[in-house]
């Protein structure tokens, strides 16, 4: 009841033919990563995932991580199962190779990470916030920050924390309180508690780098005097060995819905004497870097979005066609039969599926974007790639993990009363899944980021450009007949409308009425999801359309399924606009007093 | 943190005027049950909810009932607060005085069982199912049977249950295989194992009066063989006294995503020798029978979804006025602010308000709607309104169980970070909620039930009765040009013709292509739950329009709501009707062979 096969033929599809992995293969550096490469790491990357992590997962779920003492132990099989990510380089896929990398592009690390989370969430957060660090390392660390730490984190010795929240400072940063004092020697002494802490403690690797968001004296008030501080659990001597155990400690850890096996730490930085750390890159910009690890930690929490997604629906398909219950209802059987044959069951597994084939597209592709951004040669293409890259990060953490919610709840609903027994698995996708649209930034602050400073600051451009992509694409499906072609471009089109109404509401009217804006801005976001996904999913069809006689069966289901996103998801676009355009009234709930609620 | 407040103001403000308890107050026999009685009631269940029952829900979730050597121990505190209740007389509200009942209507048991639910989800289970036991043996029991049996069901010194599910036969009764051999006294020995028996073990009572399906030997097969036998936990001697300890044994209770203090138990029948059951009614009619357990719970499992609902409102409310954080957008404040000044977070208010407010109307019109049905002078109009009644069973419990997983999915997001952390609250929440679309019938069942017997079986007649009523209330919204009453003319009116649309379609083509009908069944449950709840909020800013100068607060509130609920639900409904009418098509997912998928 535990399996998990990554859809490889799905994954190669998108690449190849919705993220265009041919060109991101003629960039400098990447030379060696087209499809060949990419379809051999995909299936040793499947292959780790399949065997080792994804029977972890329930293990995982019954026997979490368990704190004693200040210390934490992993989920039996856990760390054996972590020495063998390390050492197979997973943790490098697309670190530079100078750091003992593989140097592959996002667009291939990105199906490992999706298949690392649909196969064990928890797990899978150790490497994810390991990515963050180094990320913030090789932006603003010291060069020897880079060559010491890198490397054991790339292979797995060490892994690597995120510490932002404190009790009162969550979506807040402002509020941190966390503050480090010069010791004249050039490191700092770190005295604060850090709550939410990912993988904070465990017993998987020798080290720990926390990297710490902090206040020096007399830094300025709010979140422009917040500078990053890398504090390893053990200190590490010039030559990179281990010393002394540093004044950080893992005081407990949460009881969480899901998730379970990752343990979740209170970290107490200096209450034996301070905490030593050493400053990230300069003074006052910790936020700065800090973004650059969200940035990347956002966009695989996305990923997590869609994995579990996957999951729970390879799970419900295989209970459906398993489950044997009541007649057809068309009469075309005089016996119960497997309840993947009743229309409604069918709806819900085509909800599922639409919706997670959409979200991995709309990812894929954001991810191709961020590999020109980085690569190309041109540097106003990278730039207008990057833009669009950033444009999509927000979309693709909030919407992906907001779907994940409805995408791990059908999965229940389609066991129905199993779904509900915890040991048939069902439901830990669904308990899982719930803090994906909460951590690493809620769907109302990707909400706000994506209004804020992807759409009103360029005063909408990059969404305009992407309306206009879309356009073509609705243009392309003009001359196909086929009824899912006439539903998608019919839909696709009010889709791309409605979104290109509310991006003009957005520009107009975020300096005259704010409140109004941001009460539209995860329907905006959503919205957008729902038209970029669509169009992952139209271009999809149209690549089906033409290769559909290569292999029916494949295209076939690809054509029906960016069908039923058509009629199914994308028709909820125009519910969207009005829901952001019409209810600006100054009647509505924005203005009741907090007694009325 | 377990607090809970019933929102008697709310209730009594739809009982008066939505759902015209003065009239209901007129019918014989409820001549004392008009507005003071109904508010001395409510004003009486929510203490014994809010002091007893509610601190008790926390404690059911962490020390869930425990089963041992066949025996089940409730959580502790459960037994007593059990007794309080029926001692209490509330078992009895609505059941007839010569019953020892209070024989108050359906109209004023609703918001009881409402608060019951939002207090205690796991302990309401309990009378639930009692109250189908009381209701099928009323309907179908000898004289023996109910003057022996009714009375300590309604004292609370027995509790009832309902056994139907087996392993092989879930929704799908006709597979049901427990066999039941008469014994030649009248009595029968039955035997088989019932799956999924809902406080089917227990110590909160002296005997557990099961009702159990069963073949008896040459009945037909399918569902017209299904007898149903009275199987007490204890055997009742003629004076009512208990007996020897019948052969129905508890052999293991499940291990639940949520509702973990009502054990769900698996219980063997006729293991030593033959569980000794009474025929009640005729042989073969006990789907029937069954089925009037089943209305009586479906509607009573939508009142689930309400109350577990306006829980998750309130802990939010309580939330998102305590938590300071980030300044608001309007820049209004140069300080962090509690979160219910933001936007995003009063739209995540707004929404679980105004689906908790339309449900409840919704539900609380249909229970004076069946109040008329059993207690009118005139048949016709008895007739007429029954099948009003039976029109809204499906769709307040299939909607009402719907958005209570995303209502209370939102209250988690509110509580960002804490929310995922068990010991806040609002998870728990979260997990009771999803039994609620499952259970008494999926909410395909539902659907099904409503396309089917519901709607086209009379052509569509109640259907487009309703549909008449909505237009009055359109009408009566004309002459308002208050911009809740503008925006909810228009977004009714278009909710309006959708759903119109939409039965026309069901009609149609139900026998012509029923795979195309049944793939939109959810969706037009939905949408027809929709479009009936913002016909209600309609029908309440209405009267809020009217009398707002009496009691501003209050009323507003009422107004923001109905425009919250026109602009951001109401809007949904084109989306809905478009994913039935068009999606029909045959290149779509039906189509797809198993292996597709």
């Amino acid at each position: 009841m535990t399996r998990y096969a990554a859809p490889l033929k799905d994954m190669l599809f998108v690449m190849k033919e919705l993220a265009d992995l041919d060109t991101i293969a003629t960039l400098p550096g990447f030379e060696d990563a087209g499809l060949d490469t990419a379809q051999a790491v995909l299936e040793e990357s499947a292959k780790l995932c399949g065997e080792v992590l994804a029977p972890l997962n329930v293990e995982g779920d019954r026997n979490p991580s368990a704190w004693k003492d200040g210390t934490v132990t992993a989920t039996p099989g856990f760390a054996d199962a972590f020495r063998q990510f390390g050492e197979g380089g997973w943790q490098g896929v697309q670190h530079p190779l100078e750091y003992d990398g593989q140097g592959l592009p996002k667009l291939v690390a990105t199906p490992c990470i999706e298949m690392l989370n649909a196969s064990n969430l928890s797990f899978a957060l150790c490497p994810l916030l390991t990515d963050g660090a180094i990320e913030a390392l090789l932006t603003a660390g010291t060069d020897a920050q880079k060559q010491i730490y890198v490397p054991k984190l790339v292979s797995g010795e060490w892994t690597g924390t995120m510490n932002l929240t404190e009790p009162q400072a969550g979506s807040d940063l402002a509020l941190v309180r966390t503050r480090a004092e010069p010791q004249g020697d050039g490191s700092f002494k770190v005295f604060g508690t850090k709550i939410f802490i990912t993988w904070g403690e465990h017993d998987m690797a020798k080290n720990i780098a926390h990297l710490v968001l902090a206040r020096t004296p007399n830094a300025p008030e709010g979140v422009k005097g917040i500078s990053l501080f890398l504090v390893p659990k053990f200190l590490v001597n010039d030559d990179g060995s281990l010393g002394a155990r540093n004044d950080v400690h893992c005081v407990s850890i949460e009881h969480k819905l899901g998730i379970k096996a990752s343990p979740t730490a209170v970290l107490q930085f200096g209450d034996h004497g301070g905490a030593i750390g050493h400053l990230v890159g300069e003074e006052n910009r910790g936020l700065e870097y800090m973004f650059i690890m969200m940035n990347a930690a956002r966009f695989a929490v996305g990923m997590q979005g869609v994995g579990v997604s996957d999951r729970a629906y390879q799970k419900a398909v295989e209970y459906a066609k398993d489950r044997v219950q009541s007649r057809p209802v068309d009469g075309s059987a005089k016996q119960s039969v497997a309840i993947i044959q009743h229309p409604d069951v069918r709806r819900m597994l085509s909800t599922m599926r639409s919706l997670t084939e959409a979200s991995r597209a709309l990812a894929y592709v954001a991810a191709a974007h961020s590999d020109i951004a980085h690569r190309h040669p041109d540097a106003a293409t990278r730039a207008e790639h990057q833009a669009i890259y950033e444009f999509l990060v927000p979309v693709v953490k909030g919407w992906s993990t907001e779907l994940s919610i409805d995408v791990t709840s059908l999965g229940v609903q389609v066991h129905g009363g199993m779904g509900f027994i915890e040991e048939t698995g069902a439901a830990q996708y669904y308990r899982d899944a719930r803090i994906l649209p909460i951590y690493e930034g809620t769907t109302a602050i990707q909400a706000n980021d994506l209004i804020g400073r992807k759409t009103v600051r360029d005063g909408g451009a990059v969404a305009k450009a992407l309306l206009a992509d879309i356009a073509q694409t609705i243009e392309a499906l003009g001359p196909h007949d086929a009824l899912a072609c006439r539903s998608m471009k019919r839909y696709l089109e009010q889709g791309r409308d409605s979104l290109a109404a509310v991006v003009d509401f957005m520009v107009a009217n975020v300096k005259r009425d704010p409140n109004a804006v941001f009460a539209g801005s995860v329907p905006y976001l959503k919205l957008a999801g729902i038209v970029l996904g669509g169009w992952q999913m139209a271009r999809a069809l149209l690549v089906a359309m033409e290769k559909r006689e290569e292999d029916p069966s494949f295209y076939g289901a690809k054509i029906a399924t960016a069908q039923f996103f058509a009629e199914h998801v994308l028709t909820q676009a125009s519910a969207l606009e009005a829901s952001i355009v019409t209810a600006k009234g100054g009647e509505g709930m924005l203005g009741l007093t907090e007694d009325q609620f």
